[in-house]
C-alpha cells in the first residue's frame, strides 16, 4: 500500500471521524475498477457509506476520479495509479445458484410462496425507527439458516424488532415451539397480528421500546433470538444485549445483521469484543448474506447529501447488504445493560437514519 | 432442553474435561437422527470428537443409543426421547452447486487442473507435525476467497505451515507480488521447492519451527497470511500470533482454519477474544468450508481408541472439516508471544494428534 493511500485515508478519517485505513481507500479503487454506478460502487466497496463519499471526493481532488450524471469513474491518472498499486477488479465468484449464500432454497418453495403472498401488503420502511427491511428471499434464507443450525425446530424464538417479518416466516414453517415478537412500531405489530390471525399462526406480539430492559417474563426464556439492529455502536449493542438477555443459557443462539455501509471494521471489532465478553462465541459470519429492499426515504437519509452523484435506486436493486452473524452462548450471559435514553440511531458512521 | 441433557452433558464434561453443554448432547442426537455411520455422525454433530465419543457412551448407558459393526443407532427409547425433545433431522440445505461454500469455481478450472497435477505426488500427512491436509478443491477455494477479498492480487502472502500447498496454488494464479512459506517439515519445504523450480514459480521457502518467533525479516512484511493451525488453544494462538506479527498493519488480513472436532465453542470464544485483543476484527467465518483428506495415521491418533465403533474411513470420504476464519487488523497488531517450548499439539480436546 503506497504512501498516498495512507495519506488519503488519514484525510478521510479526519473529515468523517470514521476509522479509515489505506486498505479502505484501496477497496474504493477496486470497486471503481469493477463498476461505475454509485450504488454498485457502494455495494462493492464494503466500507461505511460516509467514508466512501468522502473518499471519492478526496480521490477526485487527487485527480484520480471524476463523475457525471450518476456515474463515477476512474480518470486515466486513477487507472494508472491502480496499475502501479497492483490493483485489479474483484472477480465475480459468487455461486450463481445460491447467490453466494451457500443455501439451497428449493426445499422451501412452498414456504417461500406462502411468505411472498403474506408479505405483499406489509408496511413501508419508516425512517422514524431506522427501518429498512430485507428482501423476502433473504428472510427465508435467514430462517433456513436457523433451521439447519437446529435453532428453529422445537425451539422458542424471540424476534427483536421485526420489520423483516422473520416471525411470520418462522411460524409458517410450523417448526418452532414458540414464536414471540417485540417491536415498537404499531404498524408492524398490528400487521403481524392480522397475518397471524388470518393464517392461524401462534405468534406472541409485544409492543416494546428496546431502550427499556426486556419485560421480566421474556428474560432467560428463549433458545434463539433474531434481530437486525440499528448500527450505531450503542444501538447495535442494545439490540444484541437485549437479545442475549432473552436467552436461556449456554447453547442458546442469536442471529444478527451487520453492515459495512454503516459500520467500520473498527466498529465490528468493538462489537465482537463485547459479544464475546458477554459470554458468546461467534459461530458464523457470512458477509453480504442479507440484501435490503431500498427504502422510500433514501432522499432524506443522512448519507444522501454526501453522495457525489445522486440517483434514487430502484426498490429491488439492492446495494445495502449485511452480514449474517450467528452467536452462541458458551456461559450464562453477563449483559449489564439498564435502561437508556435518547436517540440510539446516530453515530459518526450512521448513513441511513 | 430437558434436565436429562444437562445431566448427560455434565457427565461428559467431567469425564473429558471438555466444556460440553446440553445443546452439544442435542447436536449428537440430531446427528443420530440423520446418519448411522460414525464418521458422518462426527461430521454432523460439530462438537469435539472426544466429547462425541464420551457422549455416545453416556447415551448408550441411558439406553438411547446402541451400536454394532460400524453403525451407531438410536434405540426406540432414544428415538422417543428425540420426539419428546422436539428434535428432528437437520435439513440438507447446502447448495448442490457450490457445496455450501458460496463460491463458483468455474472461472478457476485451469488453475484447478494445474494444481491437481502438481499436487499428485505430495507428501503424506505426518503425525509428527499434526498434519492433515485439505482436499485440492478446498485449497483452490481458499485461494479464491483470498482473491475475491483483495488479499491476493498484487499482495505479499505468507503461508505459515503449508501441507495444504496454498503457496503453490496462490503462486500458480500469478496474482500475488510475493509468496513466502514457513514450514518445519523438510518433506514439505523440499516438495514445494521442487514444484516451484519446475514451474518457475517464485516462492520463498523457509524452514522454521513456529515455537520460535518469526525471523526478523518477516515481521510486519506481509499483506496476507494463511495458516491451518494445530488446535490446542496454545498451538492455535501460536500460529495466529506469528501470522499477525507478519502483517504490515491495519488492513492486512489473515486466513485460518478452525474445527469443531478438536475445539469446543468455549475454545472458539477464547480464540476470538485473543484475536480481537491483538487488534483484529473477524470479517468472515464460514463453517465447514474446508474438507480434509483422511490422513494415514487415523488408527494411531488419540481419538481412535475413544470411538465406540472403529472403521478406517476412505481417503476421500471427508468427515473432518474446519471453518474458514478471515481476520483483518484494524490497529497495529499487539501480539506478545515470545519463544515457547515443548509439545504445542496437545490439550483436552485434541483428537487427531
Amino acid at each position: 500500500m503506497g504512501m498516498d493511500l495512507a495519506t488519503l485515508a488519514a484525510r478521510v478519517a479526519t473529515e468523517t471521524r470514521i476509522p479509515v485505513t489505506g486498505r479502505d481507500i484501496e477497496r474504493i479503487l477496486v470497486a471503481l475498477l469493477s463498476a461505475e454506478d454509485v450504488w454498485r460502487i457502494a455495494e462493492l466497496a464494503r466500507i461505511p457509506l460516509l467514508a466512501l463519499c468522502a473518499g471519492l471526493r478526496a480521490l477526485a481532488d487527487a485527480g484520480w476520479v471524476s463523475w457525471e450524471s450518476w456515474l463515477v469513474r476512474l480518470t486515466d491518472a486513477g487507472a494508472q495509479a491502480c496499475t502501479q498499486l497492483g490493483l485489479s477488479p474483484a472477480p465475480a465468484l459468487d455461486c450463481p445458484r445460491c447467490g453466494g449464500r451457500g443455501i439451497e432454497l428449493g426445499l422451501l418453495n412452498q414456504l417461500s410462496a406462502a411468505f411472498h403472498e403474506l408479505a405483499a401488503d406489509r408496511p413501508d420502511a419508516a425512517q422514524e425507527f431506522d427501518q429498512g427491511h430485507v428482501t423476502e428471499e433473504t428472510t427465508i434464507s435467514r430462517v433456513a439458516e436457523m433451521w439447519r443450525h437446529g435453532d428453529l425446530a422445537g425451539k422458542d424464538l424471540l424476534v427483536v424488532g421485526d420489520d423483516d417479518l422473520v416471525s411470520v416466516a418462522a411460524a409458517l414453517t410450523r417448526l418452532p415451539r414458540r414464536v414471540a415478537v417485540l417491536d415498537v412500531d404499531p404498524r408492524i405489530t398490528s400487521f403481524i397480528g392480522k397475518v397471524a390471525k388470518r393464517e392461524s399462526l401462534r405468534i406472541e406480539i409485544l409492543s416494546h421500546d428496546l431502550r427499556a430492559p426486556l419485560p421480566r417474563s421474556l428474560a432467560r426464556a428463549f433458545d434463539t433470538f433474531a434481530c437486525d439492529p440499528t448500527e450505531s455502536l450503542e444501538g447495535f449493542l442494545l439490540f444484541a444485549g437485549r437479545g442475549l438477555a432473552s436467552l436461556r443459557g449456554p447453547g442458546s443462539a442469536g442471529y444478527l445483521g451487520l453492515t459495512h455501509a454503516e459500520a467500520s471494521l473498527a466498529k465490528w471489532r468493538a462489537i465482537q469484543e463485547r459479544l464475546v465478553a458477554w459470554g458468546a462465541a461467534i459461530t458464523d459470519l457470512r458477509d453480504a448474506f442479507h440484501a435490503y429492499v431500498n427504502w422510500p426515504y433514501v432522499e432524506t437519509m443522512r448519507g444522501w447529501e454526501h453522495l457525489p452523484v445522486r440517483r434514487v435506486p430502484g426498490r429491488l436493486e439492492p446495494w445495502y447488504r449485511s452480514a449474517l452473524l450467528r452467536i452462541e452462548l458458551v456461559t450464562e450471559a453477563t449483559v449489564d445493560l439498564g435502561p437508556v435514553e435518547g436517540n440510539i440511531f446516530l453515530d459518526d458512521e450512521a448513513a441511513t437514519t
